[in-house]
């Protein structure tokens, strides 16, 4: 079998030269002509400027992100790519949005303090000051504990935050080392991220429903959790509830951890410590609109029946702009098409790029993409089942395919920050991997070289290759996006390397030109057989 | 000689050996007690806490340094040192005291701003909200060209900020070979910190003063300059004036770079970009009681009416809680007393710890104790010179000398931040170089081996040196102080290395007990040529 043969010349080739796939294609003057673009009239940061910058956060549900959907559907419009449209991924929940928010310590001493409330949860009705107490309320015991004491108060949520001095640098990037570990396979280890655990998180949901009602009715003013963010910056993502009709509790802010530890310690020293507060946050109807994915094409020639699409997710978390995370997905998978059209690129599949919306909430776009057109199960009519986020719900039935699940051949997905490109996870695709190693290889001066069987999770191609249409995350540079940007106030453009986002771009606009000339289908690994239900 | 013999010893062992000036006398058993007290009871982080968390900045003149002045006095009280007093230094100004910012931007999208104000600059006067416009205001043409412009706005007053990839860490600790590079001399070079740039000090000064009420005049609601800070970090200092009378101009923020970038692009895309702010600031009249030195002794024997003197400035910055700078030198000094009373050490000199206020406005402190007290030259009687700040004005005749001149052995200073001391500074005093190197050697496996003829500025004991009496800073680890801490938001408790400041304490404990007990007085160098006039 030729893939086969790939795989087997891909293997002996890897200890000691670049994997060249030798009978998959490359081509070098497309190649040529992608550099050429990219390098020289490269439009990717200023696509960056308007996503960030221009539009700022585009939460799921609020209207930053019916903004974003318009302006990219617009732009890709206008470099030329058909069938631009937005498409919502309604019902999402309620619209949100921050309006304002400051707090201060102002007893012992003032201290303004860095801190940023959870999205959806509510504001505090003009200024308000109250006194801070510490309270773990972790157990229906400590609920009973604390009952009829909170009134008034603002509550931390959290023990004093582990801070520590800061000997290694906050960005990196991979050596090769590291880039060799990462090609090799342990059978039996985990791979990619760690799998969140569902348990506990079903857990922490079900207790969050009995907590918020209880602090609201308690009369706490605000409550504050402690980042893992510092220097100024914070990690803040959800709180509260984007489902109508759900108790979103008081006020819900996270601080930076210096300053969320000088409050702790004089809690813990019985001082009393007050804090003002202001919060307004502006919650709507849920509005279709403002729960999205973005669609744009360029049509395919002979095979235009077959697709291969490319994206990232265009939604945000509210406290930055969004940049890393994931304005830069979006901007690199826009470049590359603008690059394939700028140099009249005529593609014989039918190129698809795809911006998802609510990926930040559990892929929540891809997924409705998918269940909608490629493949899905029937909907559980469990109560309990319907309470989860949709991504935990176990499954219901076998899969039933649709249309399109023979017809997407690849989906090239980039989400892992502002860092350029260094290979790709090919997910336990032997062949997938022998194709990518071929069309790398002209991209290794720019650093891309490594492929990995590992499969990495926690984004959008996610969705694809769960009903075993060929997904793929890229590997890039870890850069400062755990350290600094992923879903804090600091995740803005000043964040991004233009350096790096350029060779992304070239890299991914190669790989789908690649995908959609192939004389064949990108190849599919064996389906994952049906996992029980529940 | 006996210190030529010294300086001779330690050049000659210097290539290869620690430098033990062998006939230096080290009392080790009060090494041994020194350095059990401050392991197994150390005090130092207790009172850290006290004076960051609990009565927080320390700005001269307001009463946050009253607070802390009384705290530490009656602290030093309680330990058994004597003569626990504040001096008041009076006259420095007006009190300021912050007591609320916020600032965020509004449209186009919103995005809570991380920006504190420049002391001594005003309030707002309620929640203010403004276009925002960028000037460069350097010149009297450019004021000429604002003229009229700028009514209601929140105006720019930096081009965007330069960022970076932090792809080297915020802290660091010495390497041996920076250390021994730090050992060598280039005569010809600039030693120690580069000298501050009078003239341009001078210019910025005079501008300062035309420029405050011009943007006063034209209706300003408040500037923003640009922070080098980055992640929510902001370096922030003074503007305004603290003198009473003095034009302040309105309120003047300082803001994160990544965000002050964000919305400079904006301007520069033309956008309209509205800002909202407050700041609600306290000014008071000068009251002498807030602004001083602190100083507590324990009492010599047979040579009590010679003195050893040790510290660090109490006063700070009012962003953060002066942490860093300088609650960690006021901590070790404390710490150093205490420890030398808990023992029991009975010096042959008096002891006197001395605390300054004022340091970050030009040593104030420290001049203000050695003009009354050791050596002073005649005021000058030029408006000219009166108009700069005391640090900047030059010499009007000759030092006189007072009666403690002669009576000062040796002055210590900590003051570079919360790392452990690595050595010190000899100040080009080859006398004193040698003696230290014997001193340091019972703590060389505690990391500190390093003397070196270099001078360094900028902080209290130049006071000292300045007058001819010898005065000390060490040599500390470089830390995250500049990256991170010196003069900003986040310079609070933890930034604080708990090892590193017992460390600290007792090499300072030591250094001065052991220069109390001296058979001679701590030898000097030559008294530096008599300056000329301007």
């Amino acid at each position: 079998m030729r893939l086969m043969s790939l795989l087997v010349c891909s293997l002996i080739a890897s200890a000691t030269l670049p994997a060249i796939a030798a009978d998959e294609k490359v081509d070098l003057a497309l190649v040529n002509k992608i550099r050429d673009e990219g390098t020289n009239r490269s439009k990717i940061m200023e696509t960056l400027s308007v996503l960030t910058d221009e539009i700022g956060p585009r939460l799921t549900g609020a209207p930053g992100l019916r903004k974003a959907g318009d302006w990219t559907k617009s732009q890709l419009a206008s470099w030329g790519l058909q069938n631009a449209q937005t498409v919502s991924i309604a019902p999402f929940g309620r619209s949100w949005e921050l309006e304002k928010s400051s707090m201060r310590m102002v007893a012992p001493s003032t201290l303004e303090l860095v801190a940023i409330p959870k999205a959806w949860t509510p504001g505090t009705d003009g200024v308000k000051r109250g006194k801070v107490v510490y309270a773990k309320l972790e157990t229906e015991e400590d609920l009973a504990k604390w009952k009829g004491k909170l009134k008034g108060v603002i509550l931390l949520r959290d023990p004093a935050a582990a801070t520590k001095l800061h000997t290694t640098p906050d960005a990196k990037r991979y050596t090769d080392d590291e880039l060799h570990e990462l090609e090799n396979m342990e059978l039996g280890a985990a791979t990619g991220r760690p799998p969140m655990d569902m348990a506990d998180i079903a857990k922490r949901l079900a207790f969050a429903k009995k907590i918020n009602p209880y602090l609201t009715e308690e009369g706490v003013i605000a409550t504050v959790n402690a980042s893992r963010g510092e220097d100024g910056t914070i990690f803040v993502q959800g709180g509260g509830s984007y489902k109508a009709g759900e108790p979103t509790g008081p006020a819900a802010l996270v601080m930076t951890a210096e300053h969320y530890n000088r409050v702790f310690r004089l809690i813990e020293k019985k001082k009393d410590v007050e804090v003002e507060v202001e919060v307004a946050v502006k919650f709507g109807d849920e509005d279709p609109a403002n729960s999205l994915n973005v669609f744009a094409e360029i049509p395919g020639t002979d095979k235009k029946d077959e697709i291969v699409m490319l994206g990232g997710h265009l939604d945000s978390w509210h406290a930055g702009t969004g940049a890393t995370d994931n304005a830069a997905g979006v901007a690199v998978a826009m470049e590359a098409v603008r690059m394939l059209k700028a140099i009249g690129f005529k593609p014989r599949r039918t190129i698809r790029i795809a911006l998802w919306g609510g990926e930040e909430q559990g892929l929540l776009g891809s997924r409705d993409f998918i269940s909608k057109n490629v493949a899905a199960r029937p909907e559980s009519t469990d109560p309990k089942e319907k309470d989860l986020p949709s991504f935990m719900r176990r499954p219901t039935g076998p899969l039933a395919l649709k249309p399109l699940h023979g017809k997407i051949s690849a989906y090239f997905n980039l989400d892992n920050g502002g860092g350029k490109i260094r290979g790709i996870y090919a997910e336990n695709n032997a062949a997938a991997k022998a194709i990518f190693d071929a069309w790398l290889a002209p991209f290794h001066d720019l650093g891309a070289k490594t492929s990995t069987m590992k499969k990495t999770g926690s984004t959008d191609h996610v969705s694809f290759d769960a009903v075993g249409v060929p997904g793929f995350q890229f590997i890039q540079e870890p850069m400062d996006y755990f350290t600094r940007t992923h879903h804090t106030n600091i995740d803005v453009f000043d964040k991004i390397q233009k350096g790096d986002m350029m060779q992304a771009a070239m890299i991914m606009a190669s790989f789908v030109a690649h995908t959609a000339n192939r004389d064949e289908m990108f190849p599919r690994k064996p389906m994952a057989p049906e996992p029980a239900a529940r």
